[in-house]
């Protein structure tokens, strides 16, 4: 397609295809200024090469950040173009976050593919990932004007919620209870930040009022926190050969995601002992939890599904759903970007079908 | 002391002094925000808090970056005051830096303590690293002036430079040949980058034109790499109690450092033996090579010597002390700032005594 051809319709595949053709020269350009070897080792992490360097062409992720980034720009009455940069730095937060956050999680593959510290080794998976951050910085105050300013400050804002959901996600591992309110503020920092950025960046860019960027902001906040529900279901329940992650993922890294904190808080015969089970496994070394078989995993995801964690996580799923539509009707703009940003929304939170 | 009282002279040790009572504050308050228990470990890595978690008063550094940049405000004309953000994000990018390069290079101790990554392990010291990043971006935006996001642009320039080059130091070790050209461009990125930021950073908050903050630049940017060749003497020359290293620091870890470099690219016998004993050192483990004991390692250090290595990186270290010195007579301020900034760089480059 002819990424400058106005769009019709509000069609998602149409709207992510955009948001590749217009970002990924962009992402492109600003990766290649890294000093090498970080060059070729995130070349890499966006599936760009292969592990022995040659040219690849993997599937790096869906572009739902970017077609937000330049939606939000067109929310303001500006060209999708002005969103640009700030897709691309929101594009370069978010592999940094990946890359640093698969190093701490151990976790070996991402997209089907090895991850970097797995090919590449903890010290560049580091790097890179700071290289990345340092570069979103750059690419976003680029252009010197006051509406840069603007953006990088959220930019910055969403950064360190970020981080800070990382630690909290990391943290509740090791703690045996966890609030629903608890964790849905970690998935807040964690998901919704970024996504918040995205859903508003561009329009920053398109110099809209505080009205308007704070809107979106919380269009996608809510987005985010939808999208991570059906993640967190997709942690557990998820086809391997579709999230390109082992069974019961979440479960193997003993995450206190949405449906086991709804679980373990809930009451009933199941909720009592998924609490014992749980207990137990917190004792227990990472080699022997390590070593459980698939069963032992089934029995825990059906413990949670029975006190009703998975349920529960599907309706949360739909609440914040409806939460962003709302926001989203809450400000003025024009009808065929609204339009456009609830067909991407639906997108997001459809994935668990 | 009155931090609010005029300084009179040039004494380094009350411009220290002064950095220290005006910034630490607002670098307290800042690592405050960050989220459980990232504020406890970055409390702990900054010397406030001992690793059981009880107040300490350890030494957290000279305070050589925040003094530059509370004098770069006062070199445009403007309250050392209007420095302290950026005196702030500078310490917040440096000791970002510093907690991932020690996890990197397997540092255990930095300050005659043990680094965060073995004590709080290496995903805390890549988080509160991350963190701390994150943090510097948001300080230095908050103010939301023309001013700030100017300052904010030096600093993310600075930062990607920065981890440019941790990446070459990293890939230098693994290198048989380093040029003297190539090492003083690691060095210019890993060290004169942010050293330029600070000595500049101020002046950029107090509304300086470009070319104060260009020249202010410069003149840090030399000071950075007359710092990093007396650091360079004293990662292999260093008496261990000063430095809080062990012996012969730089040689263990097999670091390509100015004295190494400029001895394998010089003529005759001792550059000859080095060579040849170096391109072994490369073949060896990690486990022989950490087994070597200090005889061995002294050999080296001779033959670096001998082969003119430290005459060499000494006499660059004046070289650009004289550039930087150069630099800052070469644009209008205050004569008593100016006289501060040279007291200031005189100290950075006279630890070699």
């Amino acid at each position: 397609m002819n990424p400058a051809q106005p769009l019709s319709g509000a069609a998602v595949p149409a709207l992510l295809e955009r948001a590749r053709a217009l970002v990924a020269p962009a992402l492109r350009a600003a990766v290649g200024r890294l000093a090498p070897p970080m060059n070729t080792v995130a070349a890499y992490h966006f599936g760009w090469i292969d592990a022995e360097g040659r040219p690849s062409d993997s599937d790096s992720g869906k572009a739902v950040r970017p077609a937000l980034a330049l939606l939000s720009a067109e929310a303001a009455g500006a060209a999708p173009e002005t969103g640009i940069p700030g897709a691309v730095a929101v594009e370069l937060v978010h592999n940094f976050s990946l890359l640093h956050d698969d190093l701490m999680d151990g976790d070996e593959q991402r997209r089907h593919r090895d991850t970097v510290w797995k090919v590449h080794g903890a010290a560049q998976a580091i790097l890179v990932g700071d290289a990345l951050f340092a570069l979103a910085n750059e690419v976003i105050l680029e252009d010197g004007t006051t509406e840069a300013a603007r953006a990088a400050r959220r930019l910055a804002a969403a950064s360190r919620k970020l981080v800070d959901g990382q630690a909290q996600d990391i943290a509740f591992e090791h703690r045996e209870r966890v609030s629903v309110a608890e964790c849905l503020e970690m998935e807040g920092n964690k998901t919704g930040a970024l996504l918040a950025c995205a859903a508003s960046i561009g329009a920053v860019l398109g110099g809209a009022d505080e009205r308007l960027a704070d809107t979106l902001e919380l269009f996608g906040h809510h987005l985010g926190l939808a999208f991570q529900a059906v993640d967190d279901l997709l942690g557990i329940w998820g086809d391997p050969r579709s999230t390109g992650k082992l069974t019961w993922s979440d479960l193997r890294q003993r995450k206190k995601s949405l449906p086991v904190v709804a679980a373990l808080t809930a009451q009933g015969p199941a909720a009592e002992r998924l609490t014992a089970l749980m207990t137990a496994d917190a004792k227990k070394s990472q080699q022997e939890f390590d070593d459980f078989d698939e069963a032992e995993f089934a029995v825990r995801a059906a413990l949670i599904e029975e006190a009703g964690g998975r349920e529960w996580t599907a309706a949360e799923a739909r609440r914040q759903y409806d939460a962003a539509v709302a926001a989203l009707h809450g400000v003025a703009m024009p009808d065929a970007v609204r339009e456009r940003l609830l067909a991407l929304g639906d997108f997001v939170v459809v994935r668990q079908k």
